[in-house]
């Protein structure tokens, strides 16, 4: 087997504020054939979410930072192009967590083999069958806790979580409302994924918004963004509401302050409604991943899940691709497509 | 039975700010004798509580706020004078909630007859024995659910409710670190009560302070308070840490600004460290008091737990007593004695 040369994109300095192009190098790295126990793959998708901002700075988080000069964290897709393990053959399509990089020599322990289905892209792998449909999945169900009748707002609700957050509440028999950056993604929200109502939170007065499309009041608030939509639910909340605190992406690019996130405006009402807040991470749920895979497989067969995904193609594209998420530019799941996909099961 | 004269604080006007004197009318009212299936009581005690700055507000709460022209909102224990409900005997100690007034007729089903239990006080009704004590209980059992070994900081640790959470959580075995706001309370949580640390919020470098107090991080914070405090501790929150959100007097006297409470700077660490936070109020655990005042009187018939009361004299001098609340001047529950107690049992 002859060397590989990989193409990786390196930590070089903390992003200050936005992420730019000049706080990554971009590098060819050499790769051997793979040792007894390793496997050698190919990316085909690399996932962009709004925690790669996390990562890449050295605040206190989920997981260690990024250290400067590492390749930068990713979840990525890929196909086996040699293998130094019997479990693993040239030509399997597999997940795992090997960064921004087009090629890897990953221990075959950290690699996950996904199954054929008939019908299902390998993309599906990347949304809603994988980490962000699971985030959306027990998220809602668990932290929301969802009744028939109730109300939910989504922020972020054209996003990849968001879309699916939507879509369950509405199967769950719930009211749903959504905010988006802009009239074309709320329409979307209506008209394609059966949202009951869509504020653009940059163009309404939240609050009157809020008002008319929940009259009465907000049950379940998914929180992706905190910001002003955040500040515009809590005095709407009802008794008991729940929170689950999912992401609060208006604020990973402010600049340091030493004082960090501030907390939602008007978070007396958290005391006064008595509602449960609860962060959460989509890892503290693996052990139940089979249960919330089942159930979106099971949804999405049945036409009541839609997703879309947001391809940047080209690996030397990621970093500009990443700051569509803080643009509010994508819609959906936004990948990076690095090499040609498997074909369709 | 000839007619009795009550005393009583109307209320005239919503506070700006601190509450004052000319926030409220000192009223004479005549009284009749009871009805069939009223009581007369004589107010002994009045409870005088962070949350009667929010009920003299039309601020969204958790009940109805008292309405211009009423007798102010407040716990009580009184002695009955006549009684025309065949349940209640001249001379029976009850519990109600007949507000700010030094005699009042009250429908005999909103009265709560004591049981005459020897050595209790009578005041421990309206203290560890009361809503104070089952705030404490429960905010922390139910919702901070203490293990042995962790680190719990509690705000507000020398006021009624944080007295006793402090207390509760050394007898579950943890860590306890206590704010207030004068080193007088500090040393009454360390030497009286048994506090492993106490930080006088007003002087000390609170992110120092706390890092040296609680090394391990901070497994449970009762909040009380909001404001510095809060902001500190968040940053040390660890892994699944948990908030029972129980007040947040730091703010009761903002003026209003339709922002309402600014929520905890650091806000980021509630996701990072996949915290739960749950607002509360007493009343949700009307139906489990049994079990909460059985744990209490047995703790403090072993004197594993101290209360203290502050007492402010006559009724006269209620508006005057309720800031010592905000200006952080009582120790333990503060009391309002209105008439003579009767003996302890």
């Amino acid at each position: 087997m002859s060397q590989t040369v990989s193409h990786a994109w390196v930590l070089k300095r903390r992003p200050a504020g936005r992420i730019t192009r000049d706080d990554y190098d971009w590098v060819e790295m050499p790769l051997d054939a793979p040792k007894a126990g390793e496997v050698l793959v190919r990316t085909v998708y690399l996932s962009l979410d709004p925690t790669n901002r996390i990562w890449a700075s050295d605040m206190a988080q989920y997981m260690p930072p990024v250290e400067l000069g590492e390749v930068m964290r990713g979840g990525t897709l890929g196909v086996v192009e040699a293998s130094g393990d019997e479990n693993f053959a040239v030509g399997d399509v597999v997940q795992g967590m090997w960064g921004w990089r087009s090629h890897a020599l990953q221990p075959a322990m950290a690699l996950n083999k996904l199954p054929a289905q008939p019908g299902v892209p390998w993309d599906a792998y990347m949304s809603v069958l994988g980490a962000t449909g699971m985030t959306a999945y027990f998220g809602l169900m668990d932290i929301g806790a969802p009744k028939a009748g109730e109300t939910l707002v989504v922020s972020a609700a054209a996003g990849a979580v968001g879309s699916l957050v939507g879509q369950i509440g509405k199967i769950m028999g719930c009211r749903v409302i959504g905010t988006a950056g802009s009239d074309e993604k709320c329409a979307h929200l209506i008209n394609d994924l059966g949202f009951d109502a869509a504020i653009n939170y940059k163009t309404a007065d939240l609050g009157a918004a809020l008002d008319e499309a929940a009259p009465n009041g907000i049950d379940i608030y998914f929180e992706n963004t905190g910001g002003p939509v955040t500040d515009a639910v809590y005095p709407r909340l009802n008794l008991n509401a729940r929170i689950p605190l999912c992401g609060l992406i208006a604020h990973y690019n402010d600049e340091e302050t030493g004082e960090g996130t501030p907390g939602p405006k008007n978070f007396q009402m958290a005391l006064m409604r008595r509602a449960l807040i609860k962060g959460f991470i989509v890892i503290d749920y693996l052990p139940r991943f089979p249960e919330g895979i089942a159930a979106m497989a099971g949804w999405l067969a049945e036409g009541k899940l839609q997703y879309r995904t947001d391809m940047v193609d080209g690996l030397e594209n990621a970093v500009e691709g990443v700051n569509r998420l803080f643009d509010g530019a994508n819609t959906g799941k936004l990948l990076v497509r690095c090499s040609e996909a498997p074909a369709t099961p």
